[in-house]
């Protein structure tokens, strides 16, 4: 969630993955390959006032906790449904960087039929993965540890090709998997 | 797009169709029917404080114009996609109540196999359409019409059934149109 460019650090500069993967759905889009959109952040209005007649200024209001993950559409007619982490210095990520009830909601859209999965950016060794929902699943049910390993993504993940276009090509990994 | 609910009139008081989505989309989640929600209001955030460490309260803020619809998610393994207007009282439904970005993005679901629709309910009969996107664009296409008669609807769309519990059963009519 970027809360606003004044607090993004002069290292994020050039390294944003939720960047990458806006660019990406959007050539996405432009080539017609598949509708993909980063569903906007939930924000509490608390007070909106009128300086002008059909000019609404919220000077109130809250970032809520999302209900569900931040990215969502349609590829070949399949439901598409992931959140994108990135891991700045660690050598494994920390399940408390996903909401339980965003791990629910990837589990409800597998079981319904849906294409769902997490896509982590690791820094320190500059690699993208997919992991898909079920493999999620297998390690929190699985494994009695509150990270999850890059070894576990190099096995049982699959990496993402990062290139200048398109940006992060996760959709080439859908292709592998179930097209 | 609910602004705040100081600014609803008493007139709308218990016919909020966005409310009966809301309650119905929780109804298909809590029986596990479908994986349905609303988007969040995109919102432009201009200023943030913390008043306190690990707390932002957002002091200067926009409305957006949305880029797609208001609500997708899974049904039966299908992608779903729409919106929802309420026409209070009109005997037509006016094109310039949609955006023509969103029809676009109605259409381009429908074209990559999704099911997309409009939800449209007229007080004036006290009633709820469905009309699917391909319908919306055939009118669109063949009708120089700047609105939509709900003789249309009559026609071309089907009645979503409204009760206690499911309120708004859209996915009933889904139910006789695609499975």
């Amino acid at each position: 969630m970027i809360r606003s460019n004044a607090f993004k650090s002069y290292a994020n500069r050039g390294m944003d993955l939720e960047n990458d993967i806006n660019i990406t759905n959007k050539y996405y889009l432009d080539k017609n390959i598949g509708v993909i959109y980063k569903k906007p952040t939930p924000i509490k209005v608390v007070k909106v006032i009128y300086p002008k007649k059909n000019s609404a200024l919220i000077t109130e209001a809250f970032y809520e906790m999302p209900s569900t993950t931040d990215y969502n559409g349609i590829y070949k007619g399949k439901y598409i449904d992931f959140d994108a982490k990135e891991i700045k210095k660690s050598k494994s990520f920390p399940l408390h960087n996903i909401h339980k009830h965003q791990i629910e909601h990837l589990k409800k859209v597998y079981e319904h039929g849906g294409i769902s999965f997490l896509i982590v950016r690791f820094y320190i060794n500059n690699t993208t993965y997919l992991l898909e929902t079920k493999e999620l699943i297998k390690f929190i049910e699985n494994e009695k540890k509150s990270s999850i390993p890059i070894d576990y993504f190099e096995v049982n993940g699959r990496k993402i090709k990062e290139s200048y276009t398109p940006r992060t090509d996760y959709l080439k990994v859908i292709d592998d998997l179930y097209f």
